[in-house]
């Protein structure tokens, strides 16, 4: 079906008109068309995986098969907080841990002596105890996650607040992006069902209101202060939606934020809750980057669930879901899909909605739930593997901390480039001033100009980030979203490539 | 908030209507309730994890702080198609790659002495070439899966059908479940879209229909007929579901059946295309007991990709989608949730729209997808794991065919049962005749009459199995789905514990 292949062009498009002009003689050859699809899915926009990324991989390929042509030797993938993909290693207890549960026939008295020259015995021992309480991994689960493993979620949230945490009010996922998507879903009654998220946000957000036909009703992030969000643009938004009959039902804050790195104060938090509470709206805390901190004096992160169960009393019914993963801080195990997500003052019946819902997808892996276990309750002062892990997790959030100041340092000395630092997360967010020649080249092809610029960067470095428009941003600017994550050895070159780019697209566009 | 909880009781309605009343003066307490959520997910109904299920969780809960009052020691879960929750072995060398891909440092040559005394040499090897052509098993893949594990797909098709296969037309998912619900979504353009599907069905068939709006259009299997289907019955349905405006779309064949175990003819399969063809209807082919099949020689497995293949030029445009899983067969992973499914002349177009739609949840999770690389390509003669690979195979397979008999022959001799044999998959269906008296109570109790004997035989023997009604059935006629999983040296206590509660039932509500 080459004809429907082509049909992205202007030539296809003559094709298919033939064909559907056609179709009152004869049958169309598919009953799946574009024209017949689920309209809602049509819409949907996923730009970290984007026209960038997958140009990406088509030059990555191409590396393989005729690198003669292209001007790097590697392509960086700078799109998608994937660490494990640059090389960050993992943590080494995690995958002792993971691989005797993978073998338990390591773990049989005959074995034991070989076994314990290559696995330290506490790695040992927390296999035996898993596996004791999981039965075989190879075994559906509640459809909720392990009993034991969301009693180890629920004390590690303890810990970290210092307030009660229950274990029902847990459920383990595959990534916390399909806990997003469900409560997303949830929470949406009608095509008038409004969730504010913020602009720029994580494109998951937008995508999955595009899919469950919820409307975005969006808050701007405010650049100028270090991208902080205030009570007022809040009241705003929210009058200008509800003006439009749009029935504002949730609030989606990304803290520390995504794409833009800001982590909030307690105040601030404050502020968002009572805005919550006094116009009834559902929070949802996107809470995944929580251990990439980088300025921790400065601005510490603070959970939401205890910055509520800190306030006064009338804030207690406050409803509240919290999303985690083993994706992002220093773990950085985003293959294995795990995550979780609380649920703070929910009504019991959407619990068991949200419990029957999961059930139809039977349960969360395995796999990664172990990881959510390990994630929230790694080895502890005394442990034999305490050492070593406490070793790697300094070492990979120090060179992170470094990695995300030399990379805003390298953006801010480019002509017509500012970007603020990184509070958190794995991003920074730099705001790029185009010349007039770009803008109208990029018009011209049918493209945003930050999408023009990004995909420039790509073909002459290697380099894969995402535009700013993929995430949205304050009309009339310009931004790309790029991790901090490529190798440390190799950052200084990484920085001079981004430099001699920016330096020739500006002196061949240049006004 | 007890009021809501109570709130499925009838108390509970009172003060619930109590609560609605008072908003007029106070707010009400939740955004987000019954009232206010995505009203399809209320329609959604999982029976598999349903109210029989919920209640044998309970019951085995209650085992662990006050088994006194209970009849039994154990609860046996014949509810899912779970076997290694039921002490099925995995396979051996399958876990001894993933244990070594999960543990790198394992393959590094400080290790290799004491590793080669603990692994075999193609374990090792199939290791390292994963992990070559991986990279980390902590990133993220593609979104449609490893490139390299898909090739081996293709080629896993090819040899079973002797038909080309391309890895582009593959698609990794997280179990075959997440495949069919994001085909079936896509499937549905509007409220009036039909999708058939056999009664009985397994029940992920009509919760996603409910999920996504779609109308189920119900064709019966033919119990008489060792749960056959005919042409006839596909031709009636479809008839009656287009003279109510309904826009047939897709067919849904589960084969081997499930819950219903028959595998289907060659000819059988052939008369399905024809039909799919003629009508202009979307195949979709649930094939993931495609290797548990208890009586080859009489009822081979043939996968509906090879039977098209073979067919008339004509037919070499069908749209075909086929679902396979690492959950079934002799592997019985299902903790891993991974699975693939193959599209068959499926527009380019909606390939890529599928592509995109797996982006926003970035890929199937790593450990499912290299599970579908060792299912797909197994040891092969020569190899030096190939000999207990097959023991191990072959073991499960005679056991599981043992048994499938064992228990129909069991079924067969109780009063008023009668049950087909098992072709294929891992299930018996056996039909139950009630007495009338039973039936009153069970409308007494606000339930069906299977549900209402499946809970007795759940309080009396801890065995816990799936209504009838759940998976929908001829009217008037009661059945419950048993799996035939539970160990083989328990299996005739199992029986006898079965007979016995099913002789007491019929003494208590003899007619």
């Amino acid at each position: 079906m080459n004809s429907i292949r082509a049909s992205k062009t202007v030539y296809g498009q003559l094709i298919r008109n033939i064909r559907l002009v056609s179709t009152t003689s004869k049958k169309p050859s598919k009953v799946l068309t574009l024209d017949t699809m689920h309209p809602l899915i049509k819409n949907v926009e996923y730009a970290v995986r984007g026209a960038v990324p997958i140009r990406a991989e088509a030059l990555s390929k191409q590396l393989q098969t005729d690198p003669s042509k292209l001007n790097f030797d590697k392509v960086v993938f700078c799109n998608i907080g994937n660490p494990q993909q640059l090389n960050q290693k993992p943590i080494t207890f995690f995958r002792q841990v993971a691989s005797l549960c993978e073998n338990p026939e390591l773990l049989k008295p005959e074995n034991r002596q070989l076994v314990s020259k290559l696995y330290p015995s506490d790695a040992i021992r927390r296999a035996e105890l898993l596996l004791n309480k999981i039965g075989s991994i190879g075994a559906y689960s509640h459809s909720k996650g392990i009993p034991f493993i969301r009693e180890n979620v629920a004390k590690f949230i303890e810990r970290r607040d210092g307030y009660k945490a229950n274990p029902d009010d847990i459920f383990l996922t595959q990534g916390a992006s399909e806990g997003v998507q469900k409560v997303l879903q949830m929470l949406t009654e009608h095509n008038k069902t409004g969730i504010m998220i913020p602009i720029p946000q994580y494109p998951l957000y937008s995508a999955t209101l595009s899919l469950v036909d919820a409307k975005p009703v969006p808050y701007f992030l405010k650049e100028e202060e270090d991208w902080g969000l205030n009570r007022k643009d809040l009241e705003r938004s929210l009058q200008e939606a509800r003006s439009k009959g749009i029935d504002v039902r949730a609030l989606v804050i990304i803290n520390p934020g995504n794409p833009t790195g800001q982590c909030l104060s307690e105040e601030n938090m404050r502020d968002i809750i009572d805005f919550c509470h006094t116009e009834r709206i559902v929070l949802l805390a996107d809470e995944v980057y929580q251990t990439n901190i980088y300025q921790p004096e400065r601005r510490p992160f603070h959970s939401f669930k205890k910055v509520l169960k800190s306030m006064g009393a009338e804030y207690q019914e406050q409803e509240l879901f919290s999303f985690h993963s083993i994706s992002k801080g220093m773990i950085g195990e985003c293959g294995r899909r795990g995550g979780y997500f609380e649920c703070v003052n929910i009504d019991p019946d959407i619990m068991d909605q949200l419990y029957k819902i999961s059930s139809v997808s039977l349960c969360p892996n395995i796999h990664g739930q172990i990881m959510v276990d390990l994630m929230t309750n790694p080895p502890v002062e005394g442990d034999v593997s305490y050492p070593q892990y406490k070793a790697e997790v300094d070492a990979i959030y120090e060179s992170l901390r470094r990695r995300a100041i030399k990379l805003a340092s390298c953006f801010n000395k480019l002509e017509g480039v500012t970007c603020n630092n990184a509070e958190g997360a794995m991003y920074l967010f730099p705001r790029i001033r185009l010349p007039e020649k770009a803008i109208k080249e990029a018009e011209k092809a049918g493209m945003p100009a930050d999408a023009f610029y990004s995909l420039a960067m790509l073909d002459a470095t290697g380099v894969c980030v995402v535009p700013g428009s993929g995430f949205g941003q304050e009309p009339g600017t310009y931004h790309f979203r790029s991790t901090f994550l490529p190798e440390e050895h190799l950052f200084d070159q990484f920085c001079s490539k981004l430099e001699a780019f920016h330096n020739d697209f500006m002196k061949k566009y240049r006004d």
